[in-house]
Formats: structure tokens, sequence, C-alpha cells
């Protein structure tokens, strides 16, 4: 069974929340993506803060609207920050999403992300190989590339949201967003954004920045890959290559019409 | 009583100096701007460098034109690293420029800064929130956004110039550059500038460079103040959002004319 | 005697090779490029990873088809991590790159750069001062700006590439390639080049991917610095500055056409 599409409608009421709360978005996030991390989230109208030192970290996750914590160029010590974060983050309620790069293929890292799990995260977002291998089931990946399908990962997206208690990710050509209850999809974007760094990470960061509106969390995390391959479909089509991608895909964020959009 | 507005012949007089030396910059600054910082020395005319292992960022504080720190993403390691070269830089008569990002809000960096003031910066480059709480009357802040005005820290701006024997720079909607004695503002610059990134980080590289040149340090300052803001207008003018926004700021300080300018 | 010049036909089949093997290709490289680094890579059709965990680098090490070690920001936990990866990737037989910035200016990168050497790179990239100190004989250097021209450095190049068995390549206006017997040199690209930050750095991110196709390793090199400096040239045509230059430069990577080239 083909889980239904998210509505469009919910995505253009989404964003226009999105824009009236402008979430403090608390991105501890990989030194490769964090300009773009924050660019995205400033062109959509949130307000992105990288503070990395533990007390500050910890500190901060109190007060931000959302945390973020992602693995690429983990460190012990980078570790040591985000688990403070992570745990200030539980203590206030304040929701906090996991992006488990490479996974798969990294054992320190892996071992930090299954030990998260335990603190209740608001939403978890990957590709397939990350999405299986986080479930425990061994995925391909080569490096921070998926060799699976989205689809194909469906059922340990389920799983995992089930035992963990948290929404789901798993993105690819579709995007699937699930509790484990239901499940939609969302489709759309388009092959060059993976020759550009970043916008699986940069979307992680806008789904941890979703976790902080009203209303079904599904819904609204599944609005946030909505509005980030709405934005992609417009840049490809006004760029000729992925340096061209790149300022096209911000001013599509910026420019993206809660009208247009249902 | 209004400041006076800084000259467009001062500007234009500074930019041409600032081209001439090439100021040797060492960039001490956070994770998320540090390519933006430098593409915008670059684009000025100025030689960029981030050296951040303490015995080479002490060594290179001797050597370069001018030092720049900024706490955006300060770590305990960082911090280290920070105070060898700001006590190398006054030993070799290096001017050096201090950024303390969302100082209001986090406790780690508001100590380090405020111990650091009694090494005599050169400049001093705030938003109004970070310069009320550096000068110790609590401003508002929300993360790395101010909730002041740029006039409403003016005094506070003018009483820690005298304190610490600094330039202070309040950025906002007008920028004001203060010894303590005598105040400029700067007009210009547009509010899309705030969807960027880095723009007040890159200011404060820019500031530091300024501090660099020969005559009157006060006169300097605002001129690159000036620079940044005549940039941002006409990058606002030709770009369709923040993204586009980027590469065209890039391309305007590059172009920057000194006639025009004047 | 001027080296020859290295034939576009080569640089047009390596390209192809390279676009087959999308070498994953592990950067150890420095903060403030990492971002335009990972996007050039991919966008000639490499796959960039970015590990730096000691446990995690060396692992890596062993899976990809090259690694890279930029020492740009080098601080004492980086090199630890640097010196783990390079002992895996020389036991796992992973051709390994150097890219020994701004060396000559600073000892503690300077030391770690030549206690590198011992560990058969199979590449070094750097300008004319750069591998005029690697090969100890002090060059200038300014930061990390070269005061020599790259002719300048052929002799200490090629006595470089002869000690340490080892391709090296000095660039400049002109490029040159050498194994110590044979050298070609590599014209084209624009000093505009030299305003944006990181395009030596990311030169030596596709020297290093080169080094993992099949083939005559000098030659293949000497192509890697081809495509960028092709693509250099074109960017330059369809730009209006350094903040232009940037996306028009991938946009020129991603659709370098072999046929084009030759």
């Amino acid at each position: 069974m083909q889980p239904d599409l998210h509505s469009r409608a919910l995505a253009a009421h989404a964003l226009h929340q999105f824009r009236t709360l402008s979430p403090l978005t608390h991105c501890m996030t990989n030194e490769v993506v964090q300009n773009f991390t924050a660019n995205t989230l400033l062109a959509l109208g949130a307000s992105p803060a990288m503070v990395i030192e533990p007390e500050e970290a910890s500190q901060f996750a109190a007060v931000a609207h959302a945390v973020l914590i992602n693995v690429g160029t983990l460190t012990e010590s980078r570790a040591i920050a985000m688990r403070a974060a992570v745990e200030q983050a539980q203590r206030a309620n304040t929701p906090w999403t996991l992006d488990p790069v490479a996974v798969g293929a990294l054992e320190f890292r892996r071992r930090f992300c299954l030990d998260l799990l335990s603190l209740q995260p608001a939403a978890i977002r990957g590709n397939a190989s990350e999405i299986l291998a986080l479930a425990g089931m061994r995925g391909g990946g080569r490096g921070v590339d998926t060799t699976d399908t989205a689809a194909a990962a469906l059922p340990a997206a389920q799983a995992l949201a089930c035992r963990v208690a948290s929404i789901v990710v798993v993105t690819g050509e579709v995007d699937y967003v699930t509790d484990g209850q239901r499940t939609v999809s969302i489709r759309g974007g388009d092959p060059l954004m993976t020759r550009v760094v970043g916008t699986g990470c940069a979307l992680s960061a806008v789904v941890a920045a979703s976790c902080a509106l009203q209303g079904d969390r599904l819904s609204n995390v599944a609005s946030a890959c909505s509005w980030m391959k709405q934005a992609g479909e417009f840049a490809t089509e006004h760029s000729t290559g992925p340096g061209s991608f790149i300022p096209a895909f911000l001013d599509a964020l910026y420019n993206l019409n809660a009208q247009e959009l249902a």
C-alpha cells in the first residue's frame, strides 16, 4: 500500500506558522554544512544558532525552540557537548532531532547515535542506508551516500519510529515521514540536490525547527520536507548546475509562497 | 543630538589605503562564517588567514597586520588559543578586534570576553544587545539576534569605549562608531543582510583589518562600516533573495569604486 | 628547458575515468574550505566525505578511494587523527595527498608535514612558497600567500618528488606537475581565482581523488589541474567578481565536457 501524499494545503499552513514563530533553532551540526544550514533556516524565516561548548550548549538547549544533532563530523569532545545539550533539551521539553550521518559505515558515531535514542528524539532524519543501520538492519551505504532506496527502508523507518516513539523521516527520490502508525510521502525535488553538499543536513535542521510548531508533528515534519522539495525543484529549473543551484535554492526558500504551495 | 554621518570622501580614501596595504588579517572566528569572512576580506583586497593552534596563533599574531577574535562557536581549547594570540598581539602592537557574539545570552563566552577587555582591543563590534551586555547593562538578545536598536545601545557603547580605551561599533539599521568622545553614524544597508548568516561577523573582520590602516582609527573603522553598507545596498538591488545576495555582495565589495563611494 | 604542456586529450580521458569511478574521497581539510571542497568534488562527480575523529578517520581511510590531508587549520587533536588516517591509508594502499598550507610560515605544521613525508604521500600540492619550504629551501610566503612564482620553485619540487617518491604539484599562473624525472605544465586559469578562498585547497582534493584513477598518476594529476584551470577560465568569463565566480566555477566543473576539453 502506497502511503498518502502529504497535502499541499497542510504544507502551506505550516509554512505560515513557521514564519510567524521564527523558531530559534540550536544546531549542533557538522563542520561542512554549518553555513548552508544557517542560511537555509534564515531563508525560511527561522533563527539559527550554533553553540558548541558543553556548558553553553546545555544552557542554550533550554532556551531554544528546537535542537538539531548531526553527527557528520563527530569528535569525542563534540559528542560530550551534544549529549549535554540533548539531556537539557529533554528536561526543558525542547524537541530535538537526530541526523545520523553515515551511521552505517562508522562505529564511533553508531554507538553514540544508538545511545542517544533513549533520550526521546522528536524526529530522526536520514537517508535509507542510515535509517536501516539505525534500525539495526544493516543497509549498504558508501560513505555518506545511500545505496538503498527510501521505499526499501520504509519498514525499518516504521519499526524505528515505534520503538523510539519518534517521527522518522527517510529521504530520497520520494521522502517518507512516519510515526510508525501513519505514513505520508512527499514527492518532488531533483537529483541535482545530491550534487550539492548539505541539502540533506539542511533538511534535518528544518525538520528540527518544524518540531517546534504546534499541532500535528507528523504533518509539520512532512511540510518541512515539502518546502525543501518545492524549493529544490524551483532552483533546478533556474540554475545551470550545482553552483547556481545554491543561491537559487536559498532564494526559492525565501520567496516560497504559502498560496503557491497550496 | 544625532551623531554626524561619516563622510563618503573619507570612506573612499580609506578604501584606497586598504587596497594598497592589503592587510594580512588573522581571523580566529566561528566555524559557521569562516568561509564567508575570508571571501569578504579577499573581495575587498585584504589577505585573510585562519590559524587556530595556540602556538601557531600566537606566532601568527606577531606577523599579521590585524587580529580578529569572534566568540560565536567558542570552546575551551579555542579560548586558550585566542588568549595566546591576543597576548602576543598586544606585545607586538598588532591591533586586535573583538566580536562578542551572543555575549548576553551565554555565560562562558561572557566571562571570556570580559576577561579579554583588559588586553586593550583596538575595536569592538557587536549588535545592540551584545554591546549592552558587554557594557554591563543587560540587553535583551535572542540567541544571536538583537532585540534592541543600535541607537538605544549608543550610551553603553560610549561608556564601554571610554572604559576600555577602544573604538566601539554598534551596528543595526544605522551603525554607530565611537571612541567615547566622538561618534559618527553610517546609514545604508538593507534588512536582507540579516537573512544571510555572517554579514555582521564579516564586518567585524573588515573592522579588524581597517585598524591596521594609518591615520584616524575612528574614521577608518567607520569607513569599513560604510563599505559594507554600500555593498549591501547594491547587492540587495541586484538579487532576488538572500541566496543571490551572497555572490552579489562579494562582487560589489570587489568592484567597490573609490570614486563612486565619494 | 620548458616542460611540455599537458595534453588536453589526456585530460579529457582522465575526466571520463574520474566520473565513472566517482572516487570516494576522504578529506581531512581545514575548517575554512570544507564546504567548497565538498562541492567541488561533487560537481566533478566524486563523492566527498569529511571524517575527523581518530578511530573513524582511520576506519574510513581503509574504505575510501583516496585521502586528503590539508593542514590549514591544524590543531594537536586534528594532527593525531590525520596521522592515524595516513597510517591506515598506507597499510590499505589508499593513496593520500598532502596540502602543506602555509608550511613556510608556521612551525607546528612544518614539523607535522615533514614528519608525514616518511609515510609515502601519493602527491603533494602547494604554492611555490609552500613547496620551497617543504623541500627545505626557505621561500618567502606571507600567511597563506606565496611570494614566489611556480617556475622558481620547480627545482625544489623536482628534488622533493625524487626524495619522497611522490608526485609534486606546484601551482601558480602556470602549474607544474613532476615526479622528479618527468615534468608537465598546465596553463590557463585566471588571477580572479586567488580572490576566492579555497581554490587551491579544492584543487588538492581533486588531485587526491585523481590519484585513485588507474594508469599514469603523473598524467592523472596533471589532468586534475587542467580541469580546474579550464573551469576557472570559463567561470571568470561568466562572472562579475569573486562572488559570482563561485557558482559559475562549480557549474563549469559540473558541465565540463570531455569532448570540449579535448
